[in-house]
């Protein structure tokens, strides 16, 4: 079966890998020069409006799926029109928009922050007044890695942060005090099956992921993020795997943001659990029953960001699993990641205690949620 | 860093998809129309006497190594004065050659079954004679998968052996009444740090093997093989991943065969062990660190051989790892394996029982070593 792919990243150099042993052939459409997956997939190196290219990779695949959300609606109609695309148009239009996924949560009954839809500094101003400052203000579309927004402290600030973010229609999302950030990895077939992974925790530095620990175990919050999530799959009809960020507040759990696709929060999942997520999502999209996702021990993975320690340092770490992207070094690129696995959260903890010291010389050790190694004890 | 690999089956594919997370690329020689490899790899369609590939092969490469122990020996030479080729010439042609395998054991004083070298019908009569029968008569090079192989039940049988076998240089080995087979896996790195895998059982049948488990938990059986390992690594000033397929009898290991290779026996260590053997093999030869040899539970893999399953009933079985080859079906060819991994030994062996009724439908049960289920209680 021949899979082809929306964009040739990390995330597509990991779908093949996962793909191949299952027999799985891959094509993926990129503009860029050295695509990632080119290392393991047919490369059409291609704007992703350029209708001749996409009709290429329709013709070279069974099905179609992207490996990040922001790719034209209008492509992936081109290509819905020729071969099923999943997750579909709905999912993909749904999470490009801040405020089409707000209003999607608020519509199914899903806690998030409160919010308002804003068109003008004028708006703005309203708004921040409304819901309170501190407050978020956020392009509504093709922000990532905490890119696209701006932090008012004041609603006499709304007419920087409306300049500053370009003028264009925004989101303003009311300050949630959380304790931490916890993800969840859904996954639903073309046939309507469903499965869940473990929550992971989440440690974010600069607005990137740093760290991801897994098993995260909360019966209570595990239940709730399912519920949560069924609901999604269910009013998206969505077939993959899809991520769901949450803040915990309190023992509750607030929706911030949904992504179509495998996501990085999931990447412990390659050692850590019996189906990686990759595999997964090419199971559902390719209607196969989907492999168990119970996980296998304990994990935590650590991106590497802006630079890469040298290989041979990076090897030499004891029972560390290493991803490395094949992409040039640039500061906040996200090159590769490292997962170490334990039997037990103490064993992974002491693992990642030299990682830390290996991967961010530059960062606070609580940035992976380690105990400050200078503190006095 | 950029590796080249004399065969494109599915070791080197294997060793491709292990390697590419590390930032290693491929480039793979071999003269089928579809080298399995070539999903992961660049593919120099070629034979291996051709001058001009093997030239190309060395200058898309930094180091070279090889998935079967069959090339000439001339064409690891071509090589070796371009680039590093690990294992060396030195491995490759004692390995091809078991009259040389068996006399460097003999030389090591490691145990093996008894043999001779034998250059004509009529002294393959005198060794048959002298060795006791049943014997085993194999030519000295080019066998697998018991190809290549003669049983004598009297040394009457000589000519007609002498003949079947094609009249080339023959070795007799006695017949060795063994228990059961096991294998080493054994890395070593440029350097010349050694790391060895948990022993794993195997299982054969028609020369084939189909069953692997791991691991075989055996302290005095693996204290023996490392250091008949550790023996075999120096005596070739190895680098790699070296197998050996051991004999055991009454509490005692015989030397059975060497690969100079990644090997089917160890194909459990990709989800079985911290480290597989794949990335442990272009560790050793990339002169990095090697990794963890520990294994993660227990596993057992089962070639799929002749046919494969469909996908979606094996993708139904739970807890089970597929690995297709993209090689088309003919009978007795391995086409693919899958790997079960537990908690527990026997949590294994009830995940083994429905894989056995799908993939060895024509087989008895007994050659995954489980017990027969149409047997009277």
């Amino acid at each position: 079966m021949n899979i082809g792919i929306l964009g040739g990243g990390q995330l597509a150099q990991m779908l093949a890998l996962a793909g191949i042993p299952l027999g799985l052939r891959f094509t993926v459409l990129d503009p860029a020069e050295q695509a990632p997956a080119g290392a393991a997939a047919h490369v059409l190196r291609a704007s992703f409006d350029d209708a001749a290219a996409l009709d290429r990779l329709a013709a070279r695949s069974d099905v179609i799926s992207l490996d990040f959300e922001n790719v034209p609606v209008a492509a992936v109609e081109r290509l819905a029109a020729q071969r099923p695309v999943r997750p579909g148009a709905l999912a993909l239009a749904t999470s490009q928009d801040r405020l089409a996924e707000k209003t999607l949560c608020h519509r199914l009954g899903l806690p998030t922050a409160p919010f308002a839809p804003v068109d003008s500094a004028a708006e703005l101003a309203g708004a921040a007044a409304e819901l309170g400052t501190p407050a978020l203000a956020k392009t509504r579309r093709f922000g990532y890695d905490g890119k696209g927004q701006y932090r008012l402290t004041h609603p006499d600030e709304a007419g920087a942060a409306w300049e500053a973010l370009g003028g264009q229609p925004l989101i303003l999302e009311g300050w949630v005090p959380f304790d931490f950030e916890v993800s969840l990895l859904a996954v639903r077939r073309v046939n309507g099956e469903q499965r869940f992974y473990p929550l992971s925790e989440n440690r974010h530095h600069g607005g990137i992921l740093r760290c991801s620990r897994a098993p995260f175990d909360d019966p209570e919050l595990q239940r709730q993020a399912q519920r949560y999530a069924g609901a999604l799959l269910e009013a998206l009809d969505y077939v993959g795997v899809l991520a769901i960020e949450f803040f915990v507040q309190a023992g509750r759990l607030l929706v911030n943001e949904l992504a179509p696709r495998v996501h990085n929060s999931g990447h412990w999942t390659i050692e850590g659990a019996q189906t990686s997520q990759f595999e997964n999502h090419l199971r559902a999209i390719c209607d196969l029953p989907l492999g168990s996702t119970e996980p296998r021990g304990h994990a935590a993975m650590v991106n590497l960001i802006g630079e890469e320690p040298p290989l041979a340092q990076l090897a030499a770490l004891p029972e560390l699993h290493i991803h490395r992207y094949g992409k040039s070094a640039r500061p906040g690129r996200k090159l590769g990641h490292v997962t170490v696995t334990a039997a037990s959260a103490a064993e992974r903890e002491a693992r990642l205690a030299p990682l830390a010291r290996l991967c961010e010389a530059d960062l606070p050790a609580s940035s992976l949620g380690l105990p400050d190694p200078t503190a006095s004890r």
